[in-house]
């Protein structure tokens, strides 16, 4: 039985402080406590190993819920808050979690599930001996054919997210972590990995906010921020003094800057690396640094070491450079695959080279540009959206014949879903909405409905999304 | 076939630099070219996967010939050049080497040898791919049982150990780490991965002068230091002037300074992270920060991230606090084992946990305090003798019947290494020198013989060299 990484830092920094939020403080020592008296109430609920799921907001206790699954080395499975109802019971169901443990503003019934008020009124029960787990935790994305898989996430990968990412921006023992972005995506779970990996705090935000995130940097609160393009807009929108000497520099996600946005950054003399990764990867896999900001517009940057990066073309050689191909990626930070989903996890995945499903290509300095992200992903407000997830949902309607999702241009998300329907029989918008609305996380819901003869489809009948991108590109609404 | 850390390092920050030497520097994209070279240059003398032994001094090249067996991917056997021929022979026939590397200044014969004048004027072959192989290097070390054994190191245990390091002293991309310790040890060998890992410049000297180390951190020609307790002392001997600011700290291995070296570090500023760490974790394995360095006197700290370590008493059971018994360490930088030696290996490593040999307690707050090291290992100017190797040697003589070697406290070296000799025949002191000479390496040759009726012995007829150890103490030489 190994000792869980906070219960290591806790022993190696038992006074220094691992968590900040509101007005409250949590040293790596008061943060193990916390963590132990959850793990021992959370125990008498086990019956095996498999994933425990969690449903949870940004919270101190989520911080403490997630170590105390790490102490018990069970997996996690992070459930988006965002879902709906019925996508939950998809997550729960694929992954056969024993349990949930919920926040009591979610209501939500399975065959074991217990809320975080009924959890702390329960019965203390010492933790004896387990076996090693080496899955840490487990997040659901959809890919291109609509079903949602469980990406695995193992120690090891997180270790070797963590260790890549302070090989890249360095590391001072004194640097705290901003965390506005959710605890239960990647790009949230992974600060709090790299708190208890590198012993460093992490000040989390219950919702991103431009003023309080901005007080903060101005009065010298945090070093290191992870953004994804709309939070930093916002933050660029509200900024009028300096920033701390303290702040060290954004780790962006979610699509490269526009030029006018690194143009400002650089003026202001904020240092963005924008970065490139996914749930697969778990967390950030290339970065473009600051220094190369401005000469290689459009780049995601180069793999964090030790990963590296392919372009393959349809037959799996290697393309060369500049030539557009899929990305593929390998290192100690890539997933070894899907939960429960052999098929997915083979067709994914070839001598640990992982297809990400994205389109690119790499310049003669290795330096990636990401051409087109899944093919037809569409990222809203730092959310992934998968086209082929929200039309299985519209085609399931008796009045739809053929659904078509793409995104659109938005100026405050960055893009929104619009449906190109081909209707049976006539319907309203307002009640195709409900429809969804009972299905779907509401960032999924198209924001458009057009009705249409027929969709663009090539010689082998598959929807060709990028007509309809075309011609949504040219309309203006 | 993935790529070596220096050419994954190389993609990624071709033009920073890599190494220092003399009056000379190379960025990494040239270490990469001075190893890509070299690497073709060694492959057509390659049979299979076997391990591959390097005879060299600490030199640029031997940094690039370190690195161009990591592109071939075969597994190094860095030979000790302070070795006797025997003590090489033993090493390349235990290892099953398939070639030597040597430079011209060590005449060695074997079976198949190059030196490297003769390898830099053979002909070049563009690397084919080859199996991966996570054997990374082989150093051999010698145990209480007088055979020396060959610590496997991955490189998993290498970046395990560059992490922790990291995590423990913060890292900035501008760091330069000064190697005076030789590249054949760990030691030596770490800061060369780790400079690879991190993306930071090693400043390598070809031999230990305290004058020129002491000039280079006055100038702010480097920022981290490693050192043992020989090395410490005579930089303080020779400093007059302040550090440069851009020094960050010493790392000081073997042993735990003396309290007046402790003072003086203190009041000159200068951070010192004492540690504890062997061949078989792959460099420190526990520091002690400066912070701590005042109020823990003689202790060598916690162990890094995420490294375990346990006192375990005779029946294997786990010491109480402030017990003392054999020190236990367990994480991703301890080797897996010893070379064609599945004997000892088992010996060794229970469930991942592995038998230092060395003697100490954990205080209250998990703080190691190292009582003896493996027993009676004698440590001679940053140089492990093991007593019962060179007993062995001693009674290997005609003219010896028993013996017995213990260490005594020296200015200069810390130890120096003395014999007690029970003898069957007279024979003069010069004569045991010489036939010492021919078969142990020069610092683990007894300064002094003693010659007695009798050796102590416990019941079961064991040496026991504490009393041996007692009687050096209280004479006076």
């Amino acid at each position: 039985m190994m000792k869980s990484w906070l219960e290591k830092r806790a022993d190696l920094s038992p006074d220094k402080v691992g968590l900040y939020c509101n007005k409250n403080v949590w040293t790596f020592r008061e943060m193990e406590e916390e963590a132990t008296v959850l793990a021992e109430k959370i125990w008498p609920y086990l019956k095996n190993q498999m994933p425990v799921a969690l449903l949870i907001t940004n919270q101190p206790q989520s911080v403490f819920l997630i170590h105390a699954l790490q102490k018990i080395r069970v997996p996690v499975l992070m459930l988006n808050n965002r879902l709906t109802y019925e996508e939950w019971q998809y997550q729960l169901k694929d992954s056969q979690a024993q349990l949930v443990i919920y926040e009591d503003r979610f209501g939500i019934e399975a065959d074991s599930a217990v809320s975080i008020d009924e959890l702390k009124q329960s019965e203390r029960k010492k933790l004896t001996a387990f076996d090693s787990q080496d899955v840490c935790s487990i997040m659901y994305t959809s890919g291109t054919t609509g079903n949602p898989k469980g990406v695995i996430q193992t120690y090891e990968n997180h270790f070797a997210s963590a260790s890549g990412s302070a090989f890249n921006i360095g590391l001072d023992p004194e640097d705290i972590w901003l965390c506005a972005v959710p605890l239960f995506h990647i790009s949230g779970y992974s600060i709090l990995m790299r708190s208890v990996v590198y012993g460093i705090a992490v000040r989390l935000y219950e919702k991103f906010d431009e003023h309080e995130m901005n007080n903060d940097l101005v009065n010298g609160k945090g070093s290191i921020v992870s953004v994804v393009t709309t939070m930093l807009q916002r933050l660029l929108d509200v900024k009028s003094d300096r920033y701390h000497s303290f702040f060290r520099c954004m780790i962006l996600g979610g699509g490269p800057a526009p030029l006018h946005m690194v143009e400002r950054c650089h003026s202001e003399k904020i240092p963005v690396y924008q970065s490139y990764g996914m749930t697969e990867t778990s967390s950030q896999f290339t970065t473009l640094s600051p220094a190369d900001a401005s000469r290689k517009i459009g780049s995601s940057g180069k793999p964090l070491f030790p990963g590296e990066m392919k372009i393959a073309d349809q037959d799996g050689g290697k393309c060369a450079v500049n030539e557009i191909g899929e990305i593929l990626v390998k290192g100690p930070s890539v997933t070894r695959g899907y939960l429960n989903n052999e098929s997915a996890t083979n067709e994914a995945l070839t001598d640990g080279w992982l297809k990400t499903g994205d389109v690119g290509y790499l310049d003669h300095e290795g330096f990636l540009y990401v051409a087109d992200r899944r093919s037809d992903l569409i990222i809203s407000g730092g959310e992934n959206i998968y086209p082929a997830e929200v039309e299985s949902v519209l085609a399931s309607h008796p009045a739809v014949r053929e659904a078509g999702v793409v995104g659109k241009k938005d100026e405050k998300w960055g893009e929104v879903p619009v449906a190109f329907l081909v209707m049976a029989d006539q319907v309203k918008s307002e009640s195709l909405e409900q429809f969804l609305r009972e299905r779907l996380a509401g960032y999924k819901i198209p924001k458009l409905f057009m009705f249409v003869e027929e969709l663009p489809r090539n010689a082998a009948g598959k929807l060709v999304r990028r007509k309809l991108k075309k011609e949504i590109d040219h309309e203006s609404f």
